[in-house]
This record gives structure tokens, C-alpha cells and sequence, in this order.
């Protein structure tokens, strides 16, 4: 029997191909990197909300299941029948915070304040063909505010986002939100007449602004125009008449919200929605001002064009403005952390009454990045004290040194592997990052003295000192037992 | 179009089945509950891990895919065939801490120190049916140490245990970690000279003795009993003398470790793992000492049973010894709260080597829910201060008063909502549990004032209050629109 089993294979130890495990510094950086943001949420009356990572797949909606199996963006599996209860249910892991913010809002709508601003920090899955830095299960940090429909709360998002940057530690001036209206937009189609059946080519074009400029949007709303590859692109076929006001809301920002708001009232003309967009604007940026933020950290800005087409109101995006090296050396911008922007039909799918809903989301990768790029996360932590076993008789004299650092505040732990071969132990010791080692042979706990040694002045002596010096061994003390506490506390400052 | 879209019958806002979602306090009082024992697991040494929910079902091992569908007791599906690659893998998520533990024990074995001390805190699966009280996503919190076979990494734990429970707010005195060896239950069957055959049914015995008492587990190890209901359940078979030792094991708890000691080597005799058991609890005994943590914490208790025939070595119980009130109102002592022991194969699974390991895992939700039946958690977390809206058209107005409490430190938000009725406004203060309320009118305004509103004096007004104290309204201060954030630090006290 007991050999039968040994012929079995032996499982492979694999993350799943997409995933990926989290070790102490990722952990660490990223809980505190999300506490802070936490922080600024509270204070702004957000309250958590965590919900289970499981959903019916008939409550996320986007993806339905297809015949057999639905496999298109989600993972998802369905429950075993119940007895005499027909199929079981589809259910699949939550692809973002929104979905299930969407079916609580629905389902807890009698019990919850209204409005509701809730937070939410966590994990989502994406059944996605995984790729170099592409992950299937990621982390999301979304604050929306559901059921006011009133700019109030998208000026009031986009301060908190603000002081959330500031927060984690980006100075302010390397960051800038910008804010755009997607009901400025819709005045400048009107303004332009386009066709209902050209409305989604001009937002396409207007996504490519970035990459082709003024003039190469112009030809692409207008006859066309030849790419880098030689290859002729289609265009939309308005005038140029009609591009005009396209073009203007483009290139309408100025050199203050005041004379960027002024281009974009010239811009959407007669267009009602349009002037709603622009004054809702005007307000957000008399609201941004009284709450203390300045043009150095919020602005209205037309050139934010992402996203316009799934939001029906304002929208903004928080860009980190400061430069960074790419894979290439080359000196990039590191460019967009968050964003977000209003949103209907939220709850509308369960319940049929249209609730007006706002909010953003921190791209948590992204973020963490930048701050590892600006040294602000990723220092090496600094390892446990290290206590080593010289005699394994006296196991519990070491830990009770252990025992008596860490009652005084610092981490500490006892060498717990084979004892015999010491340079294995301060090997150890040096994987862990340690500082400091403690090492009491048979001899100094006869004296009742202890070895303190700085690894940290050891590892730089080892380095740079002589000869001479390195045999002086000045990183290595002997102190009283009873000073143990004391000589560490000395060495770590 | 439209038409048929609407025709379409609604999701079901419902959270499925066996899951739950987590509002407000429900986050933060577990959230803060885990930062207090994740500092004592660092203090200690231990690295965070955080390994994907998604692991391999092969991996994960325990439960294998039947033929279509794995169903048995985690959440699984199957990949897509890659084309050309054969069929799918079949994923799940995980179901315990230990088991995504072991895989990244074997697949990092190169990288990461050993031994190893590493934590864990998240949510685990579990595809059972859902009853009152039972969910299928829950939370687990785990230590464990790989790669130590000495007794000094479960003392250690024991430790560790104790002082966590004290981080959270258990007073000492309020707990105790229980400590058995199941070496030593090994060398009781030697002595007792019990059949391989026979082994389990001793041990399913043993489990019984909180039932049954002495004199029942002696009947049961040798002819049988008849149980409360008068039905006959058969004897193991054993005859007196045999029983003996068993017996003396279960009762050999005495007035302090070294009596429980010397009663346990007793009832082990000869039997060599016995006395090696015994040993290593002696050990154990020592080294807790040792690190000051003394018999009101942590204690030898051979009736400790529960995990026995799953762990290898020393296995531990915290249980929390203050009496709540249960569900019928009677008096009980809490229980237990957290468990663990060492274990072997755990690695050994995937790599053929074996590798020692011990561990804890403490109850996230049990605790949590002593935490409150103490008072120690769960009180109602203080709203954020309201400030109503008197005057749509002078929003940035409330937002500058908001901001400015925020930057004091006070938590603070706008009302939202449609502010045509204040009575509403007021109501959405107290569903926010909002400890003051802020009221600035046109004529306020206009006199530089501002309405500053005490809600929980208010309440305490209106319950108590006689007519003329309520007309007085001492709950509601006017003050200078520049003394507003004093104000409300004054009456937050």
C-alpha cells in the first residue's frame, strides 16, 4: 500500500499560470501604501464595504454565461443542482468593485444612508490570457458615492483623490487631476452635427489627439489621412465646418480653469448640454477652490479624453507628472494612477429607478510602482534581530534574550534550524536582514557577558576597512547579559 | 430596441448563497483586530504571505476532481484547453492557508530562509452547504514556521499565541494556550500495548472523555456501554490493565507543569516516544518560562485532545475562559479560539523530502466575536460630522466648512441628497450616527455665523428633557463661522 502511494506522481508546486504570490515587503509596502488611503476615505464619511469575492454570475451581468461554460473575462462554475430544485446557480469571481457595489446598493437600498459613499480595497480576477506584468487576480481601491446627483460629489471625489496621493507620500506638484465633462463633449457633437451614426467614430478620433495632434485629427474627422505605415485611414466625412468645434473643445485648455472654461462655452455654442457640461464644470472648479485645492493640483482639462465614452458626466484622472526612467533609459512622465468619473445605471439593472452614482478608482500596481520609482516604498525592510544558538542545551536562554528585545519594542527572533554549523546561522541571518546578531557561547554565559554584533557596520567594514581594521572587529561587542537590551536598542539608533 | 432591452427580467440583487457582505464597523473591527496580531507576528519574526485565492487542484490535493466536476468541498473549475495543449487544468480556490503554504514552501524552497516564519490573514473557500452561522468564505490567520523540527519553534508559537490574544485586548487570566504532545499519546498505546487495529478506536474513545468522564471512556476502551438513549455501543475490547495507562494519561493533569509531567512519564513507562514526548513538553515548559510567559498562560494539559490523530508532535489549544451568556440565556465558558500543532509532509508532498513544520491558526471570527461579547469591539464607531445643506447654490460654501474640519483631523462630510426637506437631512445625520450636524442658512451667512448642532446631547435632550429644557435648545450653539472647527473639537471633546 505505502509503496502503491510513492508511485503516485508528485504534484507540481506552481502558482497557476497568471497568478502570483506575495512575499513580506510586497505585503507590507502595499497594506501601508492602502491604510493611508483608508485614512483619507474615512475622513471624507467613506465607510468600508467588503463583499464576498463570489457573485452570481446573473448579478454581474457583463458576462453572461454561454451554452456550456461561460468563459468570456470571468471565472465562473456552476453550483451543483439541488435536489428537486432544478439547475444550480452560476457563479463567478468579481472582476471589479463596481459590479458588487451595483448589487449591494440594490439589494440593501431600504438599509443603507442615502446618499451612500462607500470604500472598498481588495482583490479582483480577470479570466485574461496572463502576460509579462498582466495578472489574473490584481488589486482594486475604489471610493464611489452612490445616489447624489448633485457635481457636489464629483468635486468632493476628486479632493479626496487629491489628499489620497498626498497621503502615500507624492509631494504635491508631482501629481495633477484633470477633469473633463462628458456633457461637454455631447454639446460639441451637437455644435457639430454629427450624425448619430458618427458619434462613436468622433470619439474614437478624439482618443487618438494624444498620438496624431490637431491637424492629424482634423484630417481623420474630415477626408482621411495616410498613417506612419503609408496605409490610407478612412475619415469620418464631416466638414470642415463641423470639425471645428471637435477641434476647439481639443485644444481648449488655457492657462487657467477660468480661460479654459471661457474656449469651452465658444466651443459647444447654442448646445444646451453642452453649456449644462461647461457650468458644471465652472462649479466643480469653485467647489475644488473652496476646499483648499488649487490649480497645482486639480484642473479642468479637455484633453482628458479616456473613458469619456463610458461615463455620463464628469470625469477625471490623476496623472503623476514626475519623470521616470523606462525599460529603454529613456526619461518618461509616469503618467496616469487613477480615475473615474460619473456613472448611471448602476442599480438601475435591479431595480428599474435610474440612481445617480460617482466615484473613482486607484490603480493599486500602478501606484505602488511609482512610489518604489520615487523611493517612497521599497526600501528593505529592516530585519528581525537575530539571536543564534551556540549550545542547543540553552534554547531557552536564548529565547528568553529573544523575548526580552521584543518586549522593548524590537523585532527579534532565535535561529530555530540546525544549530551545528555557525556560518550557516549568521548566513541566515544576513537572508533575513538582519542588524544586529546575538551570540552567547558556553564561555560568555559563564561570565555572563553576551556578543552584540552589528551586521550593518560589519557588512561595511567587510567592505571597505583593512586588514588591520577588519581584525580589530569593531562591529562585534561584548557586553553584561543585563545590558543585552540596551547595546541593541544603542546600535539600531 | 430599447423596448426589448427593457422586456428582459431583472438580475436578482442577492448576495449567493452562504456568502455575506461586510459594512462599516464589520470591516474595521476585524481589520484592526488583525493589524494588532499581525504586529505580534512580526515582532516575532514572521514575514506576511500572501498567496493567490486561485491554486491548482492538484496543488491544493486533498480534493480531487471526480469525473466531471470537482465538488467535493472547494469551489472548481476547469481551464480552457489551450489549442494545441491538451485539456484545461482544473483550478480552485483555496480552502485552507496551509495548503497555498505548502506549495510555495516547495516551489521557493531555494529562495526563502530556513527556516521559515511566515504569516497569512485572508479569506479561504469552502463549498459545503450554508446553515445559520456557517458561510462558505471566511477568514483564517495563520503562523507557522517551516523547517524547524525543534521544540523551541512551538514554544515559540505558544508564545506568540498568548501574547496576541493579550495585543487584542484579552486580559491575562481571560485565556489559557492548553499544550499536549501526541508523542506522548503514541507512547500511552505502546504502554497499553494497544493493536494497530485498535489505535483509532482508542482515539475516537479519548475524544470522548469531555462526554463521557473517566468511567465512561474506561467502559468504552474495554466492554461497552450503554449511552443516554439506552442503545449498546461495543467496547474496543481492551482489557483493564491495558486501559490503565490510557486513563492515567487523561487525568494526569496535576497542580503545576511539573506534577502533570511527572504524572504523564508515569503513565507512558517504558515506551521510548513516550518518554521523548514527555521530554519535549518538559522543553516546552521550559522555554515558556523562559520568555516570561508563565503558568496563568500558557499550561501542560494532556485533556487536551481535539486534533490529535492529524498533528505529529505537540499540539496547542487557546481557549478563553470568561463566561458568556449563550443563546439560551445559561452561563458558558467561551472556548477555544485558536489551535495548531506540528505536522509533517507537508512539503514532503510535492518534493519528497520531508520537511517539519508547526503552526497556528487562529479563529478570525470567533475572536472577533469575543471581542465583542466583551465590550472589547463592536462599540458603535462615531459618525462622521454632518454639515446640512440650507442653500443649494452655496454648496462650495459647506464643502469649504468640511475641509477644513477634515484638515483638523475631524471626520467629516456634505449632505448629498436633495436638500429641499432639512427634516431628511437630519434623519441621514442619524443614520450616520453623526455626532454634531452644522447649519448655515442665508441669514447666518450673512451675519458671519454658523449653526453648530451637539446630536448626542440633542437625543439625550430629547429623551429627558422636560418641554422648557427642549425649547431652550442647549444642544444648538451659534457661533462665528471662524470658531466652527472649535467649536465642534469642544463638543467632541
Amino acid at each position: 500500500m505505502a509503496k502503491d502511494q510513492k508511485k503516485q506522481p508528485r504534484p507540481k508546486a506552481e502558482t497557476p499560470k497568471g497568478f502570483r504570490d506575495y512575499f513580506g515587503a510586497d505585503v507590507t509596502e502595499r497594506k501601508h501604501m492602502l491604510d493611508r488611503i483608508a485614512e483619507v476615505y474615512h475622513r471624507h464619511g467613506f465607510d468600508p464595504l467588503e463583499t464576498s469575492a463570489v457573485e452570481t454570475v446573473e448579478a454581474l451581468g457583463k458576462f453572461l454565461p454561454d451554452v456550456d461554460r461561460p468563459n468570456a473575462g470571468v471565472f465562473a462554475w456552476q453550483e451543483e443542482a439541488v435536489p428537486g430544485g432544478g439547475t444550480g446557480d452560476w457563479l463567478a469571481l468579481r472582476y471589479d468593485l463596481t459590479a458588487p457595489l451595483a448589487r449591494v446598493a440594490a439589494q440593501f437600498r431600504n438599509d443603507l444612508p442615502s446618499p451612500y459613499r462607500r470604500y472598498a480595497m481588495g482583490p479582483v480576477w480577470r479570466n485574461e490570457k496572463p502576460g509579462p506584468g498582466r495578472f489574473r487576480q490584481f488589486y482594486q481601491c475604489d471610493a464611489d458615492t452612490v445616489g447624489s446627483a448633485s457635481v457636489a460629489a464629483d468635486a468632493e471625489v476628486c479632493a479626496m483623490l487629491a489628499d489620497a496621493l498626498e497621503a502615500v507620500g507624492i509631494a504635491r506638484g508631482d501629481y495633477i487631476v484633470r477633469i473633463n465633462n462628458r456633457k461637454v463633449l455631447n454639446g460639441v457633437l451637437e455644435a457639430a452635427q454629427v450624425r448619430e451614426d458618427q458619434a462613436d467614430d468622433v470619439l474614437r478620433t478624439i482618443d487618438k489627439f494624444d498620438k496624431v495632434g490637431r491637424d492629424g485629427v482634423l484630417a481623420l474627422l474630415t477626408k482621411g489621412r495616410k498613417d506612419d505605415s503609408g496605409a490610407f485611414i478612412d475619415g469620418v466625412g464631416l466638414d470642415e465646418a463641423q470639425a471645428a468645434p471637435v477641434l476647439a473643445f481639443l485644444t481648449s485648455k488655457g492657462s487657467d480653469n477660468a480661460a479654459t472654461l471661457k474656449n469651452l462655452r465658444a466651443a459647444v455654442g447654442e448646445a444646451v448640454i453642452g453649456r449644462e457640461g461647461v457650468d458644471e464644470l465652472a462649479q466643480i472648479a469653485d467647489m475644488l477652490a473652496a476646499m483648499g485645492v488649487g490649480a497645482d493640483r486639480a484642473v479642468i482639462d479637455p484633453s482628458i479624453v479616456r473613458g469619456l465614452g463610458y461615463y455620463t458626466g464628469p470625469v477625471f484622472e490623476a496623472e503623476l507628472t514626475f519623470e521616470i526612467l523606462d525599460e529603454k533609459g529613456r526619461k518618461r512622465q509616469f503618467g496616469s494612477v487613477a480615475g473615474g468619473g460619473r456613472y448611471d445605471g448602476l442599480v438601475e439593472r435591479f431595480t428599474g429607478q435610474k440612481v445617480p452614482a460617482t466615484g473613482v478608482s486607484i490603480g493599486v500596481d500602478r501606484l505602488l510602482a511609482a512610489l518604489r520609482a520615487k523611493g517612497l516604498a521599497g526600501q528593505t525592510e529592516q530585519g528581525p534581530v537575530v539571536v543564534t544558538v551556540m549550545d542547543r542545551d540553552r534554547m531557552a536562554d536564548y529565547q528568553a534574550m529573544a523575548a526580552e528585545l521584543r518586549a522593548a519594542g524590537i523585532r527579534a527572533e532565535i535561529y530555530l534550524g540546525n544549530p551545528k554549523n555557525f556560518g550557516n546561522q549568521l548566513k541566515y541571518a544576513d537572508k533575513r536582514g538582519a542588524p544586529v546578531a546575538i551570540i552567547q557561547g558556553g564561555d560568555e554565559a559563564d561570565r555572563g557577558m553576551v556578543q552584540v554584533k552589528d551586521l550593518v557596520l560589519g557588512a561595511k567594514i567587510a567592505a571597505e576597512a583593512s586588514h588591520d581594521e577588519w581584525k580589530a572587529q569593531p562591529a562585534q561587542t561584548e557586553v553584561p547579559r543585563a545590558e543585552l537590551v540596551a547595546e541593541v536598542k544603542r546600535i539600531l539608533g
